[in-house]
C-alpha cells in the first residue's frame, strides 16, 4: 500500500487525515514522525521536507508544500527530478481576498487618522476620495493576486496588476517585465505586494522602488519578509515618500518585540496571518492534484525550479 | 420660471448648480440665502429647512432631504399636504458598503486584537474563522441595508436581515416585524444597525437587545446616534455580552471630547463618516425626480410620514 506521509503541523494533520480517509482510502495516511516503511512513502507534503530526501524515501514521487509558497524549500538538497507543487487552494485565496480588502479600505477611508484622532478625542471628518479615483496596484499575478484585484474591482477601485509574464484579468490593466514595471509603480496609490519570493524578488521592495510610486503612497505587504527592505521603508515613511505600510510580513518572523516596526506610527503590523491553509480545502486539492497525476494530467501549482514558484 | 432652492453646506451647493446647469436649464437654480422671489420657489433641497415654510413659499411643491435620512425635519411644522423625499442616491450606498465591509472585516479578522498586540510588541497569531462561520445581521433592509448585505454575502458570511416589513433580498435570509426579531438577534455574531431614525427606533440598541445577541457579539452601528443608549453599550461591552462595537455615529454630535466612549479600549469612533451624499450623483438623482414628478410617476425615496421615513 503507497504511503503518503504528511510533515508539518500535526493538528492540521489530523484533519487532513480524515480526508484522506473518506476520499483517498486506498493510501497509507502517516503523519511524521510515524514514517512506517520508508520505501513505501510516494507522496510528500511538508513545510520543511526532512533531510537527504531522496535517500530517506527512494520511491517518492511528487513533493507537496503544505501551505502557499516554496520559498522554505532548499531546491538543490531535493531530488533533481522530484516534482515539486505549490498549495492553490480556495482558503488561502477566501483569506487573502478578506485581508487586502480590510487593508486597502483601511487605507482608503483614512482609517489609521481616525484611530490616531480617536487617541485625541477629536471628532473631524477628512475630505472623502471616491473609490474611482483611488488607483490600486498589485504585484503578481497568480491565484491570489487576481482574486484580490477581481474583489477590489468590485467596489470602483481603478485597479492594475503587474506580473513578470504577460496576464489578462478583466476589468484590469496589467503591465508585464521589467520594461514596463515603472509605469506600474508611477500609477499606484495603494501598492499591494503579493509575489512569490525568488532571487528576483529578495530585497525588491526598496526605496528605488518606493520612489517611483507617487509622493504620499501607502504600501500593503503580504509577500515575504526578505522582499522589504526595512530600513528603505522606514526612509520612505519619515520623508513621506510612503505615508502608510500595512505589512503582514517581515524579516524575521517573529519580529522581536524591541524592533522599531512595532511603534512606528505609520505602520500596522499583523503577524503573517493574512491567509492561511485550510486543511480540509488543502487536503482536497492535494487528492485531485494525485489523481491528476495518476491519469498523466497536468498538475496544479506545479513549480518550475528554474523560475522558483 | 420657476425657483429651485437649495439650503445646505454652500460649497456642495455650488456643484449642485453645475449638474442643475446642465441637465435641467429650464430651473432658476439658488442657493440660500439667495431666494430671488419666494412665490417662485416651487422645489427646495434642505438638510434643516428654513422656519414657517409654507408662508415664506406659499407655491412650493417638493421638499428634498439633501443627505441620508429625514429624522433632522419637525414634519409638524412643514405644510400637511407637502411631499418630502428622501435622499437615495449611489454615492451613499458606495461609502456605506466601503466602510462596513470594513468594519465587519476589521472584526472578522481580529483586527482590534492585533493592534492592542502590535502596541506590546506581541507577535501571536490568533485563531481564525471561516467567513462561512460567522453570522452577520443587518437591521434595516432599505436600499442601503440591501447593498451591505449583498456585498458580504459575496465574501461567504452567513446574512441575515431584519426589518419591519417583509422583504426579500438574494442570498439572505429575513425576518421581519417585532415577532420574529429575537429569533433574528439570536444569530447575529455581528449586528450591524442601518435602520432609519423613528418614534420606533429611539433607544432601540438597549440592554434588552444586547442580551438577545449571542455572548460576545459585536456590534457596527451606522444609523443614528439617538438609536443607541450610551449606558447599556458601556455596560455590555464590560460583561464581555458585547465584545467590540464600531460606532460612526453618537449622541451627541460631535461627541465631547471627555466623553468616556472615546477612550474605552473595544470601541471604535468615526465621526458621522460612513458615508456622504456625493454632490453630482445627488443632484442626478433630484433632476430623476423632478422629471417624475411632472411626468406624474411615481418619486424615488418618498416619504410616509406616519412610517416616519
Amino acid at each position: 500500500m503507497a504511503t503518503f506521509l504528511y510533515k508539518s503541523d500535526p493538528v492540521r494533520g489530523r484533519r487532513w487525515a480524515e480526508v484522506f480517509k473518506r476520499r483517498a482510502p486506498d493510501l497509507d495516511f502517516r503523519i511524521w514522525p510515524d514514517v512506517g516503511d520508508p520505501s513505501e512513502v510516494r507522496f510528500l507534503a511538508a513545510w520543511e521536507p526532512p533531510d537527504q530526501l531522496g535517500m530517506r524515501f527512494p520511491n517518492l514521487q511528487l513533493l507537496f508544500s503544505s501551505g502557499a509558497g516554496v520559498d522554505q524549500f532548499h531546491f538543490d538538497a531535493l531530488p533533481p527530478a522530484l516534482p515539486i507543487v505549490r498549495m492553490v487552494e480556495p482558503g488561502i485565496t477566501h483569506g487573502m481576498v478578506e485581508y487586502v480588502t480590510h487593508a486597502v479600505l483601511d487605507l482608503h477611508r483614512d482609517m489609521p487618522a481616525y484611530r490616531r484622532q480617536q487617541q485625541q478625542g477629536q471628532w473631524q471628518p477628512l475630505p472623502v476620495k471616491p473609490a474611482s479615483e483611488r488607483r490600486i496596484g498589485v504585484l503578481g499575478l497568480g491565484a491570489l493576486g487576481q482574486a484580490v484585484l477581481t474583489t477590489l474591482a468590485g467596489f470602483g477601485f481603478e485597479c492594475a496588476g503587474w506580473s513578470r509574464s504577460r496576464h489578462e484579468v478583466d476589468g484590469v490593466r496589467c503591465y508585464a517585465g521589467a520594461a514596463e514595471l515603472n509605469e506600474f509603480l508611477a500609477r499606484c496609490d495603494i501598492l499591494i505586494c503579493l509575489l512569490p519570493l525568488t532571487d528576483a524578488t529578495r530585497g525588491l521592495l526598496d526605496i528605488d522602488l518606493f520612489n517611483q510610486l507617487p509622493k504620499g503612497a501607502q504600501l500593503v505587504h503580504v509577500g515575504r519578509g526578505a522582499q522589504l527592505v526595512t530600513a528603505d521603508l522606514l526612509a520612505a515613511l519619515d520623508t513621506g515618500q510612503l505615508a502608510e505600510a500595512v505589512l503582514d510580513v517581515t524579516e524575521p518572523e517573529p519580529l522581536p518585540v524591541a524592533h522599531a516596526l512595532w511603534q512606528h506610527p505609520r505602520v500596522r503590523i499583523t503577524p503573517h496571518i493574512a491567509s492561511m491553509t485550510q486543511p480540509e480545502s488543502a487536503a482536497e486539492v492535494v487528492i485531485d492534484n494525485l489523481r491528476r497525476f495518476a491519469a498523466g494530467e497536468p498538475l496544479i501549482g506545479l513549480v518550475d525550479r528554474a523560475r522558483g514558484y
